[in-house]
């Protein structure tokens, strides 16, 4: 597609990406969009996956078929190992695994996201998964189902106990989904599975080090979601500090003095770190990444010195403050692409960013909720629903919004849940083998 | 469940086991089935796990979920080491991995069924991946779908033409429906899709030994499934002997001349080794396993020497010949169940094993398959419909049937596949990262 025409290029196929790319439909734009996954994966629903509520390809859709209909796009699966700015180029390992590639650009956007981070502790990472990928969460999903599974087979009392307590590290809308979830599996969904273990005396136990749950949200309701998840049976601590994690438990500190708690299953909901590719850039920008490793960008969301070169997403951070949900990266994401098409028109762009704040919801487990849109503050049954609606129509691609809805239909209705498969390898070396 | 009643331990939760199993019902026993995973697998439509039309959710049902209203049953995750016949034990690693621990029987029935061959050459799985699991399915979908997006970067004509050849190495039912499924991907699903390649001038090759396809099938019927094939643009090759594979292709015998298919994509679906557990008991009963490992089981599927052993499914082998399907282990087992029935009431139990083939189908791709029901043989349209029903309705558990019906009416009517994604581990280090 060498056409003469301006060329942008799109790094990274999440929630900024693809609506910068989108958003840059029918313009007169060479437009090469790189992503390391051939699917867009819509992450606020990642926990449904780590949960057995839904299987991964309900909440991924192929990038190619998105944007199959866009004729300004060719989607290249590749790794980027980094930039040249002064050469304007990207650096691509393919999908063929040959040597890197150089992929010129007139426009450069950059979207790559960020991980969780576990605050300079990576050694904690295999006892600890944390939740950002669908091989994630399907680790989350065998490691949860492995536990109970566990626990019927084990003849010791205190063994047993440590199978059957999960700790959730981290007290934001992840967290607090996850705890909830795994409250309802043992409540709910496995409570007549098993004969040895009684799955509802299961303990869940959410950790936060902040004095409060949801910080996004009104301390009011961050203080409902508290007590919404202590009547599903989670216990909550609040001001608690993770100090260790070992095959034994989880070391949390509060109020100065220490505690073990046994368990043997440790989720991790905690910290954010943005690629490593924000370094990259800010190197050769004379810049330094902030804490959670962003590189600063201008108001209009370019790098400084390279108006070319737009950061958008979790891996790049505003002077005014915004939060990094879904919703700001997708409308980042259309910022770049007015910006773009204003520039190519030769005409003035829309100028700095300014973050249009639609609300913010949170699920806790089946039929309850928190919630605040411009203003107005629900929690329970009401949230739930809104959430419900939001999520699936926001869900691109119509066979998996019919899908979910179905999915979520039965399960309401029976209490399964259609994905309780422990398959991929792990730490429990049982489930490395193939099956009989 | 240490109730003094007869103890009937099942190893293996396929087809042979759960059948058995569940034909136990109500029975005043107390059952131990035993499986590495935590499912039941529906392994004749692996294959749409493997093409990308049915999610690893939708062909699988939690075993516990299954049973749990069986009460005679519990369902142990574990993995069985061994046996020793004269002490009635099954040495078990469970869950937990802790050692390995001693369950007692005064009935064994073993189905731990079968995983694919390669003649010897172990060497080759690593590039020739086969199809048992849920596990190997999603190795293949994600080679299939990693060789389009090499073949869009890579500018090397032979290079390219190297990812867009995929080899099928087994004409049995297996083979024939990957091989039609690949077609229909190339040729529908993503042919709009890429920019640099076209993948409808994807080559699909479909190697036999034998000089037919479908051994089981009547020879009219599989000469009719040659011509579905090719109809679908794939070619087939008969009397055709792998003799090596390499990550430069496939070499390939014929009327003793060789031949390298150059290809960086071969899929394996030939051979049947069954079990080591076979060889275990095999070697404590004195006797000798066949080619295929399977332990040789007297006509009323006992070991010789021990009535009180069962051997069913793909890893044994009765005087008679019957073939290595679903249907017959499911008969297999329920035969057994019969006569545990009948021993514990004290009544002369069935007698020996007879096979009912209520006839054989198969698929070739969309609309087409071939099939024989007493005797009547048919072809194309009506096959396909019949083996859809067919299938439908022997997936277990209501969630999974209506939602496979959706998808893949939802599929037929847009020629998509919902579960497109490159997950997991593998060859092309590419994926093997986290995501942006």
């Amino acid at each position: 597609m060498s056409t003469g025409h301006h060329r942008v290029v799109v790094v990274g196929g999440g929630f900024g990406g693809l609506f910068a790319t989108r958003a840059l439909k029918g313009a007169d734009l060479d437009i090469t969009l790189i992503d390391r996954r051939n699917f867009h994966l819509f992450q606020p629903l990642l926990y449904q996956v780590a949960t057995g509520s839904l299987s991964p390809g309900e909440i991924a859709q192929p990038l190619r078929h998105v944007l199959r209909r866009q004729r300004n796009v060719m989607v290249l699966m590749g790794e980027v190992r980094g930039f040249d700015l002064g050469r304007r180029v990207v650096l691509v390992a393919d999908a063929a695994n040959d040597p890197v590639e150089e992929i010129p650009y007139d426009t450069l956007v950059v979207a790559a996201g960020a991980r969780h981070s576990y605050f300079g502790h990576d050694e904690w990472a295999t006892l600890a998964p944390g939740l950002k990928s669908i091989e994630d969460a399907l680790e989350m999903r065998r490691r949860i189902l492995v536990a109970f599974e566990a626990a019927e087979a084990e003849p010791d009392h205190d063994k047993r106990e440590g199978w059957m307590t999960f700790v959730v590290v981290g007290g934001g809308p992840t967290g607090v989904e996850l705890a909830g979830q795994i409250a309802e599996i043992a409540h709910d969904t496995v409570r007549r599975d098993f004969r040895e273990i009684d799955p509802t005396r299961s303990t869940v136990i959410l950790i936060e080090g902040l004095d409060r749950l949801l910080t996004e949200f009104d301390l009011n309701l961050a203080d409902s979601a508290e007590r919404q998840l202590e009547s599903l049976g989670v216990t909550v601590r609040t001001a608690s500090f993770v100090r260790d994690v070992t095959e034994a438990g989880v070391v949390v500190e509060h109020d100065g003095s220490r505690e073990l708690i046994p368990t043997r299953t440790v989720l991790w909901a905690a910290g954010v770190a943005a690629s490593p590719l924000a370094r990259n850039l800010a190197e050769q920008a004379g810049l330094e990444v902030d804490r959670a490793g962003r590189v600063p960008v201008e108001p209009d969301l370019t790098l400084r010195g390279h108006p070319e070169v737009f950061v958008v997403g979790d891996m790049s951070v505003l002077p005014e403050r915004v939060p990094g949900v879904a919703p700001a990266a997708m409308q980042e994401g259309q910022h770049v692409a007015k910006t773009i098409r204003a520039r190519v028109a030769g005409r003035s762009g829309p100028g700095p960013f300014r973050y249009h704040d639609k609300g913010t919801l949170a699920t806790i487990g089946r039929l309850r909720g928190v919630g605040e849109i411009r203003g107005v503050r629900f929690s329970g049954l009401f949230a739930w629903l809104l959430w419900l609606g939001v999520h699936i129509s926001y869900l691109i691609g119509f066979t998996n919004r019919l899908l979910v809805l179905i999915r979520w239909s039965v399960s309401f209705f029976t209490y399964g849940r259609g994905s309780r498969l422990i398959t991929g390898s792990g730490d429990p070396p049982l489930t490395t083998r193939d099956e009989h």
